[in-house]
């Protein structure tokens, strides 16, 4: 009897069409990337625990898998009788951002001056397992460190639309809100200064409560005339004027893809200007965000480094994405596998791959009907029979 | 002060330079791996503990960082004064092959008869930090499930040559043995069945104690008749003559690439038939290796399911490979961050980057050879000054 096979729970295999589907978006992404001039960095997918869990990854340093020592020190760990933390010193990373800034850190003085960023990888967060959400996902991100101005938040903005428009999602747009905008805002209502970043999550939920449960919880946590002052402010909200804060921003992005949205929050407290979401029609969730965290890269430095990125959601892009491999394979089918057949077909297949294409050797079975149709199904679509004395085989369509 | 930001030990940051010659690289192994008709998937970095652990892994398995449970199953543990391995659930893949029979096991209905995978990702091994040794470290592999017979060895021989070949590195050859034959030598020797593995784990040990230190060990282990003929057998040792367990494979392979090795063992209990090692002159190591492991993938589905596998160890082949990025970049100096001078631009940038440039945006500093100098550093290898009023900006060499 079979075992029990699957992945661990909340984390997926991906089977050849879907995987080169994934490859294919990443290099889209990638390329377009590098096209405007960022450059692609790699840190480790761990990092020590005591790192990812310095407060700079909000509510997801909760869901960082801890990983055990190994060793002596863990059998020093066990004899202490340690707490689970104790036992572990390094973590899964649960994004890219507490990473890219540990990575600055250590290696500022071999990078450019004005830094841009490209990472690509898989992050790991132990959610609680359900549809869209899991526990083994990419991201990819573009940050810029290093530059205080506007240009950084344009660039960022560029990038990422041509990257989705390279990818044919030319219907994404990107919400913009700042983060100061939100902080006089709620110091308005009355909101204390240690309340701001509980008030912000509380309105970040808009998308899933509304704004009746918005205002019971500003109302239930914050008090009444706080929920009073909000209340009035969601019934007078214009996002056709552009506030100040965001007026150049807007003037320098040609066209017309940025919304001004002044209910737009972002989870993380670490944002400090511009912060972004990405959507498009055929989605109805976030496909990326982002936003400026001038003070998270100095934190590892204790001198000031400006910093802004923007995350695409690889899994909810990829999902975006029409597939649209075209197949080129070639199956050589082996009347038998002694060596000066094996011979004949390696000498085709050199020719063939030379032409551009994949090519295959499979030993004829019984029934050639089966593999070829097996072999259609996986993107081949061209195959010929080769045998010891084939002078040259000759290329037929699988039907 | 700056607090400790390296990487963790044994773990490695890649800078851009370094991140772009091993995507590179990648990108050439998976190209050639895709020619031959091998097809890409990926399963978890995580698998499930006990999975990890099943003995398949042999030493490694002793490597395998454990991950804690989460939650409530973890408060539980802790509450039951349980060792760490009763805390952890999950580890992460300290090679590709343990995963590989696992995903196959799960979702062999939906791939090809023959199965041909390509693999590509990182793993981790708890390993004491040495040169050359890390704790994570990319592998590529390509396996093909389903074929019992040489086709299968003689491509993925010739598939892991050519991704060499299209490398540069046209003068890896490989060594090949066959475990018969090593279990019909020492069972000659007088190794009794249930110490041969540790016998060929004596004698892998050939390349870092020598004859003399194998013939040691053996005398100390297994006795001084067994050390007795080991020695005679290396006096008489003939590579020329390929054995009957080779011959097909050493004809149908053309070139001359590869080298029968009466002495290679392979450290992995697993392997059932041929077994390879790739080496290169510019290398004292090996640069990869495999073999047939018929009996693994069927342990999770309880049926009989032949196997063989060749996995290049990425971080050796990356050294090897000459560097050969060519720079292609401009660096577009914006005269000021106004929103008009922006918009020109990015207006010039989106033209450059359609002719397949890489452009970035900078804003002029107070001192432009500083600048200039540092992207050129970055691959950079052309400027031009953009103002407002520039109608078209000339690129001119960085010098």
């Amino acid at each position: 009897m079979a075992k029990d096979v699957n992945p661990p729970r909340g984390m997926r295999d991906f089977l050849p069409a879907e995987k080169a589907k994934r490859e294919s978006v990443l290099a889209v992404i990638r390329g377009v990337y590098e096209s405007f001039g960022f450059q692609e960095i790699e840190a480790p997918a761990l990092e020590d625990l005591n790192r990812l869990l310095s407060g700079q990854g909000g509510d997801n340093e909760k869901l960082a898998y801890r990983v055990l020592k190994r060793g002596a020190e863990l059998d020093q760990a066990l004899a202490d009788g340690s707490n689970p933390d104790g036992l572990a010193d390094l973590g899964l990373r649960f994004d890219l951002t507490v990473p890219l800034t540990r990575f600055y850190a250590s290696n500022r003085t071999e990078l450019p001056i004005v830094f841009k960023a490209i990472q690509i990888g898989p992050v790991w967060r132990a959610e609680r397992p359900q549809k869209g959400r899991y526990r083994q996902f990419v991201q990819c991100d573009i940050d810029i460190i290093g530059d205080a101005g506007i240009l950084a938040e344009v660039e960022l903005i560029t990038a990422s639309l041509a990257a989705l428009d390279a990818l044919g999602l030319k219907d994404a747009v990107i919400r913009v809100n700042h983060r100061e905008l939100l902080m006089t805002l709620l110091t308005g209502f009355g909101v204390k200064v240690d309340q701001l970043i509980q008030a912000m999550i509380i309105i970040d939920k808009l998308d899933k409560i509304e704004i009746s449960g918005v205002l019971a919880e500003l109302h239930e946590k914050l008090g009444a005339g706080i929920a009073e002052k909000a209340k009035a402010w969601f019934a007078s909200l214009d996002s056709s004027v552009i506030p100040g804060e965001l007026e150049e921003l807007f003037s320098a992005v040609p066209g017309s893809r940025l919304r001004f949205d002044p209910t737009l929050v972002r989870g993380m407290g670490y944002y400090t200007g511009a912060i972004f979401e990405i959507e498009h029609p055929a989605s109805g969730l976030s496909i990326g965000g982002g936003g400026r965290y001038d003070g998270m890269v100095g934190k590892w430095l204790g001198t000031d480094v400006p910093a802004v990125g923007i995350s695409l959601g690889f899994e909810r892009v990829v999902e975006l994405v029409e597939d649209s491999a075209k197949p080129n394979g070639v199956v050589l089918v082996l009347d038998d596998d002694s060596p000066a057949t094996i011979q004949a077909a390696l000498t085709y297949q050199k020719e063939l791959i030379g032409q551009g294409l994949n090519v295959r050797l499979e030993l004829k079975p019984k029934r050639l009907n089966l593999l070829l149709e097996n072999m259609k199904a996986n993107g081949f679509n061209q195959f010929a029979l080769v045998s010891v004395d084939t002078a040259k085989p000759t290329l037929k369509p699988i039907d």
